[in-house]
């Protein structure tokens, strides 16, 4: 796994990333801003509790984790891994954070929804 | 745009990226090894002749870009970038680089591809 940079933006991202990918959704949202804004696949998700409820329905199909890269500097931070579901173990996921004030403020997020939901196809 | 890492690897790839951005496959094909690897939604793609037609299919169609970050160390880079299509200008697009003697040897890709082809949903 790539990771040079040790800036406290970087270490927020990682703990958060770590509580969610873990099962810990409570310790996760609690590196989240009240008035978060999250660009995903699909659709904008604005606030800590919708944000919530949206982390926590994908955390609870992801089976296990490839982490491939974190990169970050004193208030932005890149995370790129690989989150195994019932569907695909090779399809990756990646996240842009603006953290302000160890938190959250804004995540801009991408993956291919047909990858982790073929049945869409 | 965040770019707080000056390695080689970060320039290899941002060169690669300026140039196929902006119309200039040629350019963009000198940084890819002969056997490139690229792990993109839907399947892999082998080698430089597969992947120049890949990546010529979707500059194409690319009308625009908003860089948000590239971050890089001695091996890997990330960018995370949205590409302007007629279909969005908000979607985002991560590569994660494998750099080796200034050439890009691997490229993991994620973007959704509902996204760019709404067609599809």
């Amino acid at each position: 796994m790539t990771d040079i940079s040790q800036s406290a933006a970087l270490e927020t991202a990682r703990a958060y990333h770590r509580a969610w990918t873990s099962g810990d959704l409570d310790g996760a949202i609690a590196h989240v801003a009240d008035d978060i804004i999250c660009r995903a696949p699909g659709g904008d998700i604005t606030g800590k509790d919708a944000y919530r409820s949206f982390l926590g329905g994908f955390a609870a199909n992801v089976t296990g984790l490839t982490d491939v890269a974190a990169f970050g500097d004193e208030e932005h931070v890149v995370l790129f891994y690989l989150p195994h579901t019932a569907a695909t173990s090779t399809a990756a996921a990646a996240e842009h954070f603006t953290i302000r004030d160890g938190q959250i403020v804004e995540s801009e997020l991408v993956f291919d929804r047909l990858s982790f939901t073929p049945q869409q196809q």
